[in-house]
């Protein structure tokens, strides 16, 4: 068989393939995004289901339209977007299968062979992971504690006049932990409207505010068109049910529509209900207060762990809200090495090189604190720091 | 926004447009490839959910593999599969959001630019359009009784050595109706071995035999691994979990696998568990006689009601299996404009010529005879066969 030029572009992503491997229950995973599994609604879901089907359960098992349920579609826009300054229509929004297939989408929209797509530095590897199927070239601007930096964005926007999108995900960074300041966020849609290029705005953890004030998103300051938002239920909700959405301009949107029809025709009738009657049956922002309290919990007893426990010497971000946290070790210290070592401590971390899009950075790792109770944050931030005390005795 | 070259090639599919423009109930649709709906296993669906989240409700609700939750993956091959002939283990199979899903990764997997495919004429447009966003050439080999024209299939394969695969429904064939005969299907698995060239066997209504016997899947006479197979529950369980499966060889699945990863990650853990579970816990086999014998009552009737009503002069197929008849018009009806007319008697169905990947063909027409009850199928003919008789009056 000979397979597309394209298929050898693919790789398969570090985090999934170490989340098969560390099934064994013995080792505490700081590696993955998963949300906390005792926090899922589990008795409204079946409550629910039975009156998804009761009511309209021809509909609900049935073939629908690939925009969406459009109660759904309505609850989203009323509830997961106006109270961020995000006004707009049903046409607006187009549901997803997870945001993971809204990027893949875009990269099928956007990206022919070459193109050149901006990048942070680093940037979430499923991601880079997508846009790479469609051939791209990425150009990285660095961030500093405020997000993606403006003056080097418009250096390489002014260098690739072609470019044919941003990529940024502003609210509490995956895999930095960073959160782009209320000012550069007001910059990016200027630019997105100057330059006449599209800004996609992935915000998969912004509602997961555990520190300060929430932030407008890009979008709720565009005035052109140019920003196309992509959220999920994922980390609000749970992500087993696979739903995310696309909130654009209509015109792109319904690109977007087109291209999922010939994907996979429309996602599931079934869950698409099961979140809409969630949403206009029971109060999902007091469920996020809920999520919410148990992951500050666990953030603050990891910030605490690490700054007793970790070498000095090694720097973290202090991430305001989100699920990660993310480590800068010394130059020559390699994580993927460093990770076949903790897995024999049974303590695991996503290595960081996977989320920088031309690779190297090798001295850098992710931690996960939404996930692991509180005395596995306490015994793994110890078994961590242990061996990388080793590391920095020798030093 | 400039978006890419692939996008222009991306159609919206005639037949959902047209289905969104049928919600009047007062229209008669033989258009959709709509399922029974009051067949749907509901109260099954909600005792079943019930006990999927009591049971492992952190792990239905949480992140799973992208390969698919191992039991439905198991009850595919012991259920679906090993009774038809075809053998192999769960790491044979891909869980894919519909059958469709399968396709579209099919384009990304083998399909450069302007690289040959090979396609039935007519096929189902759904894979035409799903291959057409990766800019494939079309070769299209005619069919006869006994499916493609295995003769025309080689000469084809002769001028184009380098086409990248076979798409074939052998089963009940989308638009046409046409069962591959038993022969041919011997005949394609060994041309595929011999060309080494992969055959895509798209069967989605294998297990819906409205006549006659179930006829084993190419994939059955495979020896080279050269044939991948697609299946679904859309049709014998319900379409709106948005569930089926790619069964192939390990290599290749592999790759199936990472394209999963970063398209959409995974299938909703709950559908996934929903049907594993009714798989393991009722018997889909009585299941599909159910729906057998409804569809059986009104395929004959329909049938029976187009030898009445309709002009003798056309001929349609009279399908042993599936959902669709297909009927050949003379030459100069056009069944688009037709459509029109047939829209304000309230009757609907779907033109042909979207169904032949290089066009034309505009005297052809689809019905569908599985989704409407039978007092709507007598009258739904009538008012097509009363408008039709107007063409073959004229003539």
């Amino acid at each position: 068989m000979k397979f597309s030029k394209r298929a050898s572009n693919i790789k398969t992503s570090e985090i999934r393939e170490i989340l098969k491997l560390i099934e064994n229950p013995e080792i505490i995973s700081f590696a993955g995004g998963l949300p906390a599994p005792e926090l899922f609604p589990k008795e409204e879901i079946i409550k629910l289901t039975a009156e998804v089907i009761n009511n309209e359960g021809n509909e609900a098992l049935q073939y629908g339209t690939t925009e969406g349920y459009n109660p759904l579609r309505k609850a989203i826009l009323e509830q997961r977007l106006k109270p961020f300054g995000i006004t707009g229509t049903i046409d607006n929004i187009l549901i997803t299968s997870g945001s993971q297939q809204g990027l893949d989408f875009t990269g099928k929209l956007f990206i022919d062979k070459d193109d050149v797509i901006i990048v942070e530095k680093p940037s979430y590897l499923g991601a880079i992971n997508a846009f790479r199927v469609y051939e791209a070239q990425f150009v990285e601007v660095s961030m500093d504690k405020d997000g993606m930096i403006i003056e080097e964005l418009e250096e390489k926007l002014k260098l690739y006049p072609n470019a044919k999108f941003i990529y940024t995900i502003p609210d509490f960074h995956n895999p930095s932990g960073i959160t782009m300041s209320l000012e550069r966020r007001k910059q990016l849609a200027d630019i997105a409207s100057k330059y006449k290029v599209p800004v996609l705005e992935d915000s998969p953890y912004g509602e997961l505010v555990l520190e300060g004030e929430k932030l407008p998103p890009i979008k709720s300051f565009d005035t052109d068109g140019y920003v196309i938002y992509f959220g999920t239920f994922s980390k609000t909700f749970c992500p087993g049910l696979r739903l995310g959405w696309i909130f654009g301009d209509e015109k792109v949107i319904n690109k977007y529509v087109t291209l999922k029809q010939s994907s996979d025709l429309q996602c599931s009738s079934l869950d698409q209900r099961i979140i809409a009657y969630y949403l206009n049956n029971y109060n999902l922002d007091e469920h996020i207060e809920k999520i919410k309290s148990v992951y500050r919990k666990r953030r603050n007893l990891m910030f605490d762990c690490m700054d007793e426990f970790l070498p000095k010497e090694i720097k973290y971000t202090r991430s305001k809200g989100g699920l990660f946290t993310w480590l800068e070790l010394r130059e020559d210290i390699d994580t993927v090495k460093l990770l076949e070592e903790a897995l024999k401590f049974n303590v695991a971390f996503v290595p960081g090189s996977s989320f920088f899009a031309s690779g190297g950075h090798t001295n850098y790792l992710r931690l996960n604190y939404s996930n692991m109770p509180e005395d596995k944050i306490v015994e793994g931030i110890k078994r961590l720091s242990k061996l990388l005390k080793e590391y920095y005795k020798e030093s």
